[in-house]
């Protein structure tokens, strides 16, 4: 794969931006590296000229740039959401380096879209939104001041990234076929009724069942296939409880 | 020498900035990466209040930055400059890719301050400048758009600095008592003088004499004892040619 058509298959995610100017600024940084689709989440305010005069000659990537009210629409068809965060948390996913992170993106655009997802610049990603993550990032800062400007971080993974796509580091097989992150989240979802309808799972108490369901397919890499199979058995074991 | 002290010895200096809200954002990029030296030669507006709200908590940063009229004042000290510049040129000094350059920068401030170079937004580092720089430095970018902002190019090169820093490359050993820029400049005119006096450089038609000593002594990290056998050379010369 050249390094075009991987960048091609990265998008960037910007849940609820606060500052036109920092989506304008985002959309410079990536297409200096060669990187094109934006994707927004709830802006607070876009379109907006402070965007337009910060993006500078990227424009094209602004007028392409698609407006969904979810993060599960900005995703759809993916195949990765790998997520930025500045904090140390409680992890629902594995936590990597950019230079680390930037490789095994490239690797996987061999198998799709890769969705690099970034939160508001106050708040961050959303405990919900980290959980749509199976891949978590941190930029290594000063340990007395890590306040990253939101279009800095995307110009530095972007930087990454555009070097890992012309020296792709030669990984182990991914699977063919592998399943989008909405395939997954209908499989998630199909998983909660069965577990409801068999009684495994009590929706009044749920005991974070879902979430540790989630954060374990998160770190297998699911093949199409094999969510075709776990859907199969979970509809003929709904049969059965009917 | 541990990552605090090397990234202590590093210098950002931005050479007459048009933006002061650039001013700000390049301060935040410093401090988030441990980087806190600022100067600027001849700013179009600075103090300024854009400045101020771009630079977010990184206050102090534009607080301790120093202003100067001259790229050689701003270079007072430092044994190494590195210029920035996005262009391809007949090159005045070697062109390294932002990784190497790290490399060498976090090497080199074993023996000395360095200074990192950045010219004015539209317009990039003059040839007079490059000419003070001894390493050139291009970030690699999308071949249709390569037009990085200014905070954006020193955001990637800290970032790369702070890695450089945490897992430093080992070097053959560099020259104890590295002479400074300022104690080369001195030298440099001494040449120019002795030249002159001598004969051999005509200042009429100085043929590119002198940038050719330039660039030659600039491959070489001269020594301080280096630079002052030079000079006694030439003293002894000139009361010759006297």
């Amino acid at each position: 794969m050249n390094p075009e058509s991987s960048l091609a298959r990265i998008r960037v995610v910007l849940c609820m931006p606060s500052h036109p100017g920092n989506i304008g600024a985002c959309a410079r940084a990536m297409k200096t590296m060669g990187i094109s689709d934006l994707r927004m989440v709830a802006p607070h305010a876009f379109p907006h000229p402070k965007a337009v005069a910060r993006a500078s000659g990227a424009i094209g990537v602004l007028n392409d740039a698609k407006v969904s009210a979810t993060l599960d629409d900005a995703l759809r068809g993916a195949v990765l959401a790998v997520g930025f965060t500045a904090r140390r948390r409680e992890l629902a996913a594995p936590l990597a380096a950019p230079r680390e992170a930037a490789a095994e993106v490239v690797s996987t655009t061999r198998f799709g879209d890769v969705a690099l997802v970034f939160g508001n610049e106050r708040s961050g990603l959303d405990n919900e939104s980290l959980a749509r993550c199976q891949l978590l990032v941190t930029i290594p800062t000063d340990a007395s001041y890590g306040s990253l400007n939101l279009a800095a971080a995307v110009q530095v993974i972007c930087y990454e990234l555009r070097l890992a796509a012309q020296s792709p580091v030669v990984t182990e097989a991914h699977p063919q076929g592998a399943a989008t992150l909405d395939e997954i989240e209908h499989m998630l979802a199909h998983f909660e009724r069965a577990m409801i309808a068999s009684g495994f799972l009590d929706p009044l108490a749920p005991r974070r069942l879902m979430a540790r369901l989630r954060r374990m397919f998160g770190r297998i890499r699911l093949e199409k296939e094999e969510v075709a199979i776990l859907r199969g058995m979970l509809a003929s074991l709904e049969a059965k409880v009917d």
